[in-house]
């Protein structure tokens, strides 16, 4: 982005000629998610120069923003005072990361600079599962009492907001349970001396801290949320998760998605920041899982191989068929996977889902096996072989079952994972590429051996 | 979801006793946007009769929730009057979508009702080209001036905020240019008599109605926006995209990146809601591509078919092969796609991602070649073969090779698509297998012609 180019050459030159003040002032107008951007590619001396020139609000904004091995070098740098200052200024949950992800020295370090209030909240966000939403929830947020007036709200929000993550949407609490929600809009256009519980929303749309992570960000999609508040198994409120986070959550579950339909084990670091080692560590797993597995559709052809070299034309359109059955498949798992993590499709459509996709296969069949049987004849020039007729049409109609069997295991295949609780995403496409490599070729064989005349006659399987 | 299904019962429950005035009430405290889902399963009849009893605000806002089938048969049920109230309550982004889905008879209805500032804004934002910012703005937005005090911003706000789809982000214009930026709470956490100006960020992040929608989304996320403001050419501010719209579109194209990488023209419509036929039409044309590039490899195996007839046990590790170099190939052009469609890679980073690929291919193609010999020999039973250890290395060999050249391919495929500014996510996948598959054979056949005796003796390709 030409902007983070601009402020690293601003910064640089301001360095260069040792005019911290100025450098100071223009600091002061940049957003700190860029100065983490552009803070990161600088080498240690220059960055720890920089951090040192941001006034706190910033400097912990941009800390925030920082990678892990940054942080931990600042950490490290930083006087108890400075860190302690620092620790003050960031969210909970952002606090509550940072411990996550540093080494125990740096942590007991951490821990030891923030006040008692802040290490509760970030041991209670701690305490959740990874990816519960308990651990992306912040603990802060501004309670209203249902008899307060608009104006009594409004002064209050004025007085406490300073401190919270967002103050746009207000919970209206009654011993700690949630009893209300009004956004500050509501608020703000109502008549001074309204009374709240008149104005607030009392169907409150929230989730559980056990809940997965996935909920919040899927209600808060849903509805047009800023944030969703988070109750306790007795329907307490002990946080809510913000928009931004949920955002961050969305993008980083359909990355983990993506990743596992490839056969990747998902990791959370960006791509040019992942070693290589690591990089091999997320994909060999499943290249030596898959190749293993190749030993059945190996059997299945060494089985036949008399039939093979009696007709050896044959093997040419392994791959072709192998291939439409892989593919085929792959469009109907994807897309079934998909729908299930969006929540557009749920196991009980599971009929529907089967029926559909019967219909789109056998359209699909259709639609290929003549253009099929066309290809093998005149592009692939069976028409010259003595059995050339009778192959082309082996091929077509192994083409047609292939993509009809295709498309119900990789509708199904997602489904059933589902159904035994499991993540469907990791059965994608490579694995069900195998199953269907296996059923094509056990149709391929078994079609060639009855139907030509060569193979009929003798060569069947061994 | 059970909450969806519980509504659904009970609006049930009170249409059979025909209670109309209890299901109003109860309608009230819904959100619109599980009224909207559950009215979708309604039958016509119960439906008209459910939006009849909705007061216009939380019509519209179910209204615009709502199948487009479902906003067509309100539409032509609607007398004019019902539908102007309901039109002049919807944002105009969302009658710009509306416009968009409707036949041409509907829509003149439509805009006949709108007042003319409506049908302005209309119009605006159907100018824009589809997947730019300026089809998923909204023209709504708060706009103050540097010189007012914080009381009379706050005074502002609450007047005209009833109608503006975000006040939470306020912009300080002077003669429609974008001078500032202020949110709601750093004016509420502000002193009364405070001037604007000293409180705003003076350094906007704003886009352009002419960018991708894409380069939207993504500076509210990496930002943390609630809304960000979109500027025409000459800088003057004319909309903000909020960061609910963000989330949809976000999702919208993550959907689209996987639809394509799995080999599927990406719809918009959810799964359960597409015809069969519409599946069929986003499928087949991918599926019969693929089906005719396969021609090459047929090519590839006839070409050698007397060195197959002649050691026909090679045809056997032939799916082995082609699916792990897919499956190497496909990890690598996925991670690099999804990289980019993040902006996480640049093309700028071709170099290093070359030879981040490099080292990562070497790595797993060191790793999976012994097991690649363990398993041909005793997995496969080449030991108890004449020439079986050679064949094995030379396997071992070939996939070493392919996942190197996989690898490779695999990365710098999708860079170079992106270099001619076409979507790297069309290229991906199976493209890349059919590819990799011509690859792998030419390798394996080329060793296997050298090496094997029984070949290199006279078997070469015709």
């Amino acid at each position: 982005m030409s902007e983070a180019y601009e402020l690293k050459e601003k910064i640089k030159d301001f360095l260069e000629i040792r005019d911290f003040k100025s450098l100071k002032n223009y600091l002061l107008e940049q957003n700190p998610v860029d100065i983490a951007e552009v803070m990161d590619d600088f080498g240690d001396k220059e960055f720890s120069l920089c951090f040192r020139l941001l006034p706190k609000e910033l400097a912990a904004e941009a800390f925030v923003n920082m990678d892990s091995d940054r942080q931990k070098l600042l950490i490290d740098g930083l006087s108890d005072a400075k860190l302690k200052e620092i620790l003050d200024e960031i969210c909970p949950d952002d606090a509550a990361d940072l411990v996550g992800e540093m080494p125990a020295g740096v942590v007991s370090r951490i821990l030891k600079h923030t006040d008692p209030e802040m290490r509760d909240a970030i041991n209670a966000i701690l305490r959740y599962p990874k990816n519960s939403v308990g651990s992306i929830m912040t603990t802060e947020y501004v309670s209203l009492r249902r008899n307060m007036t608009v104006a009594e709200a409004i002064a209050k929000i004025r007085r406490v907001g300073v401190d919270k993550e967002t103050v746009y949407t207000c919970y209206v609490t009654e011993q700690r349970k949630l009893v209300g929600v009004i956004s500050v809009r509501a608020i703000l256009v109502a008549q001074d001396d309204e009374i709240l519980e008149n104005l607030m929303t009392t169907e409150c749309i929230s989730v559980l801290t056990t809940d997965d992570r996935e909920a919040a960000v899927e209600k808060i999609g849903k509805y047009g949320f800023l944030a969703i508040p988070v109750l306790d198994t007795e329907e307490r409120i002990v946080g809510i998760v913000t928009v931004d986070d949920a955002m961050d959550v969305m993008e980083t579950e359909a990355s983990e998605d993506i990743a596992q339909m490839a056969a990747i084990l998902p990791s959370e670091k960006p791509y040019l920041k992942t070693s290589a080692f690591r990089l091999w560590l997320s994909r060999v797993p499943w290249l030596l899982l898959l190749m293993i597995s190749a030993t059945l559709t190996s059997r299945i052809i060494s089985s036949y191989e008399t039939a093979l070299a009696a007709c050896a034309v044959l093997t040419a359109f392994i791959p072709m068929i192998m291939g439409t059955g892989g593919n085929a498949g792959g469009q109907a798992s994807v897309t079934i996977i998909r729908g299930l993590s969006l929540d557009e499709i749920r196991l009980s459509d599971t009929l529907w889902v089967v029926w559909k996709e019967l219909r789109v296969s056998l359209l699909c069949g259709l639609t290929l096996a003549p253009f099929a049987f066309l290809k093998v004849m005149y592009l692939d020039g069976l028409w010259r072989e003595p059995d050339g007729v009778r192959i082309s049409l082996i091929v077509s109609a192994t083409l047609f079952l292939v993509v009809v069997a295709a498309k119900l295991v990789g509708c199904l295949l997602p489904l059933l994972v589902k159904a035994v609780r499991l993540d469907p995403a990791v059965v994608a496409n490579p694995f069900i590429t195998t199953v269907v490599d296996a059923l094509a070729l056990v149709v391929y064989f078994a079609l060639a051996s009855r139907l030509v005349p060569a193979l009929a006659a003798g060569a069947l399987p061994v």
